[in-house]
């Protein structure tokens, strides 16, 4: 029977510690090059969009009759906007759809908040001097990339089960008119993987009326709502519906894409908002874009109308077993140590696992050591620092089986040999 | 014979404007609703293309092994940036291939050269408080309404048969530091239709290192680089050589695209720079893309590979009798009357008229009220003014052959008419 490490006396931990050493020369000899970071389809779920090839066959009429190789239509195709509001659940007149980046899309929404406004009136980020977003940790690094390099601050708020930690959201943006937004990743978040509750959607919605800043925006990147891979989809209830109801809808930039349903590089991405906010950022667009590529949105359209949760599941059966096998590893490598936990999630790219503070960048490094890249110790905070030095981000949907299984292995050996390397330190 | 209408008398003034006005008012009884505003290919021109529905044929696999269908590649794939370096005469190793919208990558460059610069040091042009571009006049709208609207002043330059006035640009730029670039649209440029001569290509290309700024950059927008349409295309000297030449060859970013090659919505966008201006754009993209849409960028690479000169004499067949058709009204209907006079491009989407100084608005707002819709007298200027309110853009391409010549005679009429109330008024 398994006792947590912190119970072994210091013979104990001698012995298993020279145990794991030996282990982890024996690998070190295999010069292996393993990698955990990519979190990104692998090429068996590519192949379940080849029918996009031939799916317009040499029709490029849309349904309205739009000419989708020309010039124009800056919102997007009606029949794009339609999957967009499919998978946002809004009517598709709140939905922009735009190219292969939903990354652009955001790039521009908090750009234009900062420079010009949502709202087509004088309140813009920028009157702040310091303009800050609350940032759920851990979170997904991109997003903190483009905040950063837009010169906007980051405030770190706990992510849990249920999701950001709203009491606090709330607490900090009540008093601060300089919080201008929150990002959030809502359903089988980055990289925790849980799904917001009911509660905590409810709650997010009336934040913009309770913030102190009159130009709060929630930044929601639903970018797996539609990616399920275990036996039940969970639940997210409609933000949109959320702030109807409370009053704040001007106050959400919604986003979306298909990169993780067909073509990671070559889908299609979507903004939802209030028609105030989506006028002003179509103005924006107009001086970057003469519209976006249609024939792709056709494409999309054409193959995925009314088969968006039958495509879904057959990337589900393929997801499912990967992530089963990371949580056998953890489980029979790690349960009942006391020096890990991670999460278990049912959809999404993503676990998580937290180690005993101040060991995440040990165990990066020394895996990196005997061949196996994990993502950087630090990657899911904003400016890369995680305050406590423990979140490892797996990312299991790349690898091949084989080699998932033996990083896995690699991974939780480094956890279980830095844990006794610094519990015979201390 | 024709003579000059400044040299009718009264009565034959008189009588001219009568039959002119019933012409007007019997065309007006049509309600016709015809449009030679649209800079973009017709129909036939976009079947040119339809091999590129099948030119994949279930292949995603670029010719180095790269998996177009995945994420990645920041700067394009590598036959995507060997075919814009085929379009701007410059190595593959200084393309970037984007999306499908070579405005989207100007708004890049010169945001990026606002405010974080191209060079990796301290030369921005928002270190000085008021920065300009020159801006040859007349010239397209869309560079002048991106650079208004990044804040960045205009300062106009003369365009004639050879390019732009160079003497009047080094003299501005020479004196004034708060000058940072030029925008230019070397070849069968907008709407001019002229193509810049090899003097004028020398000169620019050592504009930079005569400019008081020492963060000078030519925009060299060569949309038109293989756009001939008449027996033969106007050869422009290479800028690539001329500021390797003149040392300047970090001051150059040179854009192409496909969206007058294949389909004008959905083509590829390329870049070409100096590395050193490539690593700061790239930085910069990373923060908008994982990368840009690649199997967009095969099925472009495979369709025009060893092939666009063939495809664009497809495109000059269909756009050559329009531009004839163009050039035959007005002779027939404006030659020797002294009232205006047009460019005779031999490739490009324009023409460019010129009327007596003060008419242009009148014309537009004329053919406008007997249902002919022209590009808006002023938009081929700097904030819509045309200093001499005189220019008028004719956009070809997209009517059908019967709508156009219908519009012609409605332009031309428009003219006359307006013309001889001028003559008649002074």
């Amino acid at each position: 029977m398994t006792k947590f490490l912190t119970e072994y006396d210091a013979s104990e931990l001698d012995e298993l510690r020279s145990e794991l050493q030996r282990e982890f020369e024996l690998i070190a000899g295999n010069k292996m090059h393993l990698n955990l970071t990519r979190g990104k389809p692998a090429a068996d779920q590519l192949e379940l969009s080849h029918g996009m090839d031939d799916v317009l066959a040499g029709n490029y009429t849309a349904s309205d009759g739009t000419d989708t190789r020309n010039y124009g239509e800056l919102r997007g195709l009606l029949e794009a906007r339609e999957l967009g509001a499919e998978l946002l659940g809004v009517p598709a007149a709140n939905v922009i759809a735009g190219g292969n980046s939903s990354l652009f899309l955001m790039h521009l929404v908090v750009e234009t908040a900062l420079q010009q406004g949502l709202w087509g009136d004088q309140r813009r980020w920028s009157n702040d001097s310091n303009p800050k977003v609350l940032t759920p940790v851990p979170g997904y690094d991109r997003h903190f990339a483009l905040t950063e390099t837009l010169g906007i601050g980051m405030l770190n708020v706990d992510i849990g089960p249920t999701g950001p930690d709203v009491d606090e959201a709330i607490s900090l943006a009540r008093d601060d008119p300089s919080i201008k937004g929150i990002w959030c990743v809502p359903k089988y978040s980055n990289p925790t993987g849980c799904t917001y509750d009911d509660a905590t959607v409810q709650a997010l919605a009336k934040l913009p009326a309770q913030a102190a800043a009159d130009d709060f925006v929630i930044l929601w990147d639903n970018a797996y709502a539609v990616h399920a891979f275990g036996d039940e989809d969970e639940q997210l209830a409609s933000i949109y519906e959320a702030v109807e109801q409370a009053g704040t809808s001007e106050h959400v930039v919604q986003f979306a894409s298909t990169s993780k349903i067909t073509f990671a590089g070559s889908g299609i991405a979507f903004i939802a908002a209030a028609e105030v906010v989506l006028h002003n950022l179509e103005h924006r667009l107009s001086f970057m874009l003469i519209g976006p590529d249609k024939v792709n949105q056709l494409r999309h359209s054409r193959f995925l109308k009314g088969r968006v949760q039958e495509h879904m599941q057959a990337h589900a059966k393929l997801l499912r077993p990967k992530f089963e096998l990371v949580q056998q590893v953890l489980r029979t490598e790690l349960d009942g140590l006391g020096i890990a936990t991670w999460t278990e999630p049912v959809g999404g790219y993503f676990v998580s696992l937290d180690l005993l503070p101040g060991l995440a960048s040990e165990v990066v490094e020394m895996a990196q050591q005997i061949g196996l890249t994990l993502t950087p110790a630090g990657a899911t905070f904003p400016y890369a620092k995680d305050p406590q030095n423990r979140n490892v981000r797996i990312a299991p949907t790349f690898a091949a089986f084989d080699e998932l299984r033996t990083a896995m292995q690699i991974l939780t050996l480094c956890v279980k040999l830095a844990s006794v390397n610094h519990l015979q330190d201390t």
